[in-house]
């Protein structure tokens, strides 16, 4: 996951991209940070938590300059450690330069091997820190040794690279993770969504495309597509539940195309009889609103969110624990009580939570519960930035969905059919988007899992 | 606002207050605290912040104790520091003591006054404070000094009292404040709110009756109605905001009687042309699912609430905080553009928030703005524990519900009538409800206030 | 111990205060606190740890007004909790009121018991808080009620008062601690020690005398000694161990006094063959010198004081412990190899560390160990402020000097005789000090402890 | 400066070098950490400030391990910043590596653009980072690879090395700054002085000479001289100023040379007329005693340093820091009334500490002020790690002596003579020390500084 802003060509660029980590914070709350180019210059603050945690008035103030990029973090590789935090910052013989990354490399571990026996010293474990070995040992100009970077390297993701002089962004030839361009008088921005663009009050200019480099400098933007075409697999899982309602994805309003996949699932799942419908807050509550719409179910905020449960809570003992299961999610008696629900969530990973909101609701007095999720089941793991778990945790890897019901303790599971989620992802087009997670059929070598793979294995092979 | 938990007869009793005050956390958040009884002392831990903040695993492993008190504090009256913080603990003749109020006392000038010149020493600026004083004065045993005590004061509010061998809860003869009573195991459960007495699993038991003396002591439930009967005067912003919708206040479900209101609103607006309802999120949401049931018009949540800006956020500099005036509510640009939107809040208190949400509304191409809000104009000062402003800054208490909608700059502006608000409110019934804040009807004297103001007076006669 | 420190009449009072707080510092490490008056109103800033550690810049600069009194808090009755930090300040029916007080009331557990009864709330576990209770039950004037309370109280110390018009300076009759009061350019200081004059470069106006009331309000100084009479009893420790050396304690300058008694202890032990006097610095360096001059012994600081191991320092494993034995004062080999070493220190309380040391310098060569104690042995604990330990802690109180040597492993054991302690103290006039302590003879009756010391005996002879 | 400890074959070995670390803090107070081997891991714990307050309880119980290195920094070069905090921990092709290193690269800018070129991406400022880089790039095995490296490294300084398997020890080839080797109960032990040896306990075993290399792997201790030899130019400094008294440098007591230092100034100005001998506490105080010896002029400590002025505290407003100036040296007023002063410091530097020392004694009373200093004038910078500031700071750099004892406003200036200085440095021998701060000969090239000297005369000549 992780987000990332870029701005270029303003007096307050720092303060610009500190807004807009914001309007990005969804997509990564490990750590946050932004550097900023002043005079020749880059300066960082970087730290471990929120952005509202990591940015005190001095640390903002401290940030003058014309151009910043900003990141927040989610961990996918490399441990929660703040050398791990982004941008990362170091000095090569192309000069001070700092790169914001959200993604995944799927060669980093054999790059990594060839790197050191070269002579590269790494201090963090991200795959952000490879980009920047190879862009120090290719020769100038930045932009060319960004291009010779990039070429070398394999997966998804979209990177920001800030120089002294200038501001760079790429997006993967894949286009697995979105970045757009937008302009507020005069000054450039580039996020991973429109929400950020939004709260600036900025227009909105356009996607970068799958394998496009885009250069800002001297007040002027240039573009270039200096890689090899690849087949277009943008991520589906950024419009189920990764992104933000208001954000334009790909193109879409999320909140508009998660409303249709409530709808999609209401006509797969035609005939079913319920008394109301209740989605998993906040992000199940659009397809449930689709879900109404299209079978006549009315809708009710059955789950009442608690903003209160934070990072920091300290859990109860295992005895209490039982008893304040609903700390996060409290059912409401009343609005369920006797009813057949049709509960609605965007996805299932380990099943163990849905497990508990099911059991929950029953306890508040629900005569049944159906529950209807907005995604195909997840069978396989993510190589490109998302962070499900391995194979072995993933409960449809292993298991039907017969058995599944049976764990979640409903009355019955509905999973949106793969088609009718990408018509409703591509407003009607089901083709370019990755279904690896739904499917196993990933888009892109991934030689660094294969090997692992292979290992285990053989592993298994000796030891049976 | 304010709440109070307290917890007797389980060897877990300041685990499950912390756990009860996360029930409750919405009802304050500027400080929160436990004391417990522990073998004949009392044992406090109090700090500024909420819950999460402010219990560490090593604090709340020190409050061993069959009984606790705990309270969430909103700030009233007092100024927010540490020794304002509840629940209070002090030495007196009859022992050890800790007290938890929530609530408003009308005569506390003068009891404090009074107080002084018999030699009492104030170390906070609380209405509790006095309590104990009075408290202290009167002759054991400690039940009768309680009811001593309170009978010397006037307001609202419920009382938890914590001594070492007994916990005794009052209520207000007003019946202002919610107070219910529940078990759990042989355990009793006091709290603001069933939202408390649902996440431990516990059973409730009852609402405490206006005027009703609690005492818990060696495993039994006695009851006294000690004061002299009170007209009722249950506060109806209870249900329509401070509440949360999961729990029971005056024996009705907050979500159901919020959706009523709602749909009282539709009625009472019949007529008005529209294509989507939008709540002001959260508190708006079951109204505007209410509203969205009777009208026909579709429901969207066309608001998108951020739970990451926090009190410690530092605001954008006075150029960027234009730009940035949708950090909390950012609109859904696809959703409202063009389209007309009934717009749809629980209360209007200053009206610059509405007028803002309105105009950020617009700026995402709604077409029109019909603000319709589930309560009439505010025009009076709250004196019973809700933190209204005074009367110069409620812009009901001088202006014109035609001058309301210009300044929100709304194409129509509905305030649910008083009539219509108490019938949804008593679930049929309007009778027993405090109406003051709509009318500037007190159902009490209130001499502090009544002082203030005739000073106020004659200062202006003498300037004039 | 505790220090005390009150400026009048000066527009940087707090600030002055404040540095005057790092003059008296020795004398209290557990809290520091300022309470300022400004306007008629009373600010305080109060916390746990140094004056560093307590005061931040915005702290300070919270604290404007032309009168200011500070404390240092050394633990001696109430537990280590700000609660018990000062200046405590309270509102009573004389307006606000701040007190800073350091030393013992004798009465006052039999006080608080009375206080109870008649309704007093109490709040901290200090002798300070009995004051300001007694003082809100007098009759104003404040001057008079600050001296109709102190009638009340026994016991030893040092009083300042803050009102919003007036700073009020007593000392007790028997002139247990010390208090001093200077003037800077028309402001006028009243401080537990000179350091803090010196600090300030204020003038050295005179002593406040024992039993002395002395009241600045408005720019004036006016003077009483509204008590009986009662015999001078001043605390020799407040020269042998707890002053600054650079301070004038009773008159006479403590780095000078120091030396005199080192000096008379070479004149007692006269005959004591050695190469080299060692202090246990800091407090042991001027009594050593004073040994070396008159015994013509070279000195040495054959141990090395560390200032690095803070309160914060988290001990050892036990293991490692035993081999870390010298973290605070490092023996110096070189220096010490194959000498007989002349130990100088103040006192010997339970011995522990004395015996550390004699050891450590043995380990690191010394031939012989010949321990110098510049005052008698402490047999009885002290009522009046300094934190001595009961009776069964206090090596002297159950052993004989040849039984303490022993436990030492010294090679001889002097302790300064009594009579020539005093003529040091007293500048060759022994009179006028109290002793209790090295005789138990106790200047004052000690009700507290006599009950306690009572109800102990009768228990021992019920279990007997 | 910078302190380093290591630690190889102890079960205990962090806390060993925790306990080291606590005897070297004097070496540096900027940041402290630790790196321990464990499993064929090395973890870290590095923070900024003092060794207490770096390491918690559970950040030590953390660094399980055989062995350990430890740093405290004292900051020469690179910013304070927690990236340059030590030891510095990477990856390489050799598996994991963490450098400990005291000293100054004099030509590191060079080898860093060079390496800058050859692709190497720095993120720290410091040298060590350089040694690290080297290392990376040169073959294995890892002694080899340390030896390459620092072969291409001019300048001063030891070095400790971590590795899974073993612990590499080098002092550079002139010796300038100390390293020892001790031994403990089958533990080896290496430390900057052997303060860290005497407060484990261990055994002092030999000074790490000059050039050596020395491997501890595998219980076993081996050693090897790689370099070409290079003229002995040990660090006066250290005996003069940096050391602990209780340390053995060079072979030698640090107490005992400084005494001997003043006893040598005794005699360079005999004849002085004068009633007290006032050392600056606490490093003039071996010397002040020494001269006291010679001269036979009474020895007093008219000086009283405060230990509670830390690094956090808020500098009172200029004009209280007038009337404050002795906030850290309080002057002991009854001691130098009236008295002839010599005042014996161990250096003068940019000479405004020494210039307000001199003035508060006068206006405590001295008649005369004689300021005693027990090295030379300090004319030129150092280049080997001690933090003197530039020529243009440098009083003695731009003035005569003359002009300094006006300056100073004393009634005379005497600096120890470099011949007498060395001798009481060797113990007779003058030969084998660095005297580059007194006579601007520096014993190796200084290529970074001369290039930027010579680009300074440049602009100077093109700008006049």
């Amino acid at each position: 996951m992780c987000g990332i802003v870029g701005i270029s060509d303003s007096p307050q660029a720092a303060q610009l991209a500190h807004l807009g980590l914001f309007a990005l914070q969804h997509r990564g709350q490990e750590s946050a940070g932004i550097v900023a180019a002043w005079r020749g210059e880059l300066r960082p603050h970087v730290g471990m938590g929120l952005v509202s945690e990591v940015f005190t008035r001095a640390a903002l103030q401290s940030l003058t300059g014309e151009s910043a990029i900003g990141h927040v973090r989610y961990s996918t590789t490399g441990a929660s450690h703040v050398k791990n935090a982004q941008p990362l910052l170091f000095k090569t013989t192309h000069g001070p330069v700092a790169i914001a990354h959200n993604g995944n490399l799927t060669n980093a571990a054999r790059l990594r091997r060839s790197l050191e026996h070269r002579g590269a010293i790494f201090q963090s474990d991200t795959d952000t820190e490879i980009i920047a070995h190879l862009l120090a040992r290719e020769p100038g100009p930045l932009e060319e040794a960004v291009i010779a970077s990039l070429r070398q390297v394999e997966g998804s993701g979209c990177l920001l690279l800030l120089a002294p002089d200038q501001l760079i962004a790429a997006r993967d030839p894949y286009g697995f993770r979105p970045l757009v361009l937008g302009e507020l008088g005069g000054a450039f921005i580039l996020a991973s969504e429109t929400s950020a663009l939004n709260l600036l009050k900025a227009r909105y200019v356009r996607e970068i495309e799958p394998g496009e480099v885009v250069v800002v400098r001297g007040g002027k933007v240039s573009s270039r597509k200096p890689f090899p075409p690849a087949p277009l697999t943008r991520c589906v899982f950024e419009q189920i539940y990764l992104a933000r309602p208001d954000s334009l994805i790909f193109g879409r309003n999320v909140q508009a195309v998660r409303r249709e996949m409530g709808r999609e699932l209401a006509r797969q799942t035609k005939g079913l009889k319920a008394d109301v419908v209740v989605p998993v807050p906040d992000s199940g509550v659009s397809a449930a609103l689709g879900f109404s719409d299209e079978s006549g179910i009315p809708f009710e905020m059955g789950l009442v969110r608690s903003h209160y449960v934070s990072r920091t809570f300290i859990k109860p003992s295992q005895e209490l624990r039982e008893i304040a299961a609903e700390l996060k999610l409290a059912p409401v008696h009343e609005t369920l009580q006797g009813k057949r629900v049709v509960l609605v969530d965007d996805s299932i990973v380990r099943g163990t939570t849905s497990m508990k909101i099911a059991k929950s609701l029953r306890r508040a007095g629900a005569r049944e519960v159906h529950m209807a999720v907005s995604c195909p089941p997840i069978v396989s793991p993510c190589h490109y930035g998302i962070d499900t778990p391995r194979d072995e945790e993933l409960i449809a890897a292993r298991h039907s969905v017969a058995e599944i019901q049976r764990f979640l303790e409903v009355d019955s599971l509905n999973y949106l059919e793969l088609e009718r989620l990408l018509r409703a992802a591509g407003g009607g087009d089901p083709a370019g988007f990755c279904t690896a997670c739904y499917t196993g059929k990933y888009p892109t070598p991934i030689p660094d899992f294969e090997r692992t793979a292979k290992v285990r294995k053989g592993r298994k092979a000796a030891a049976g």
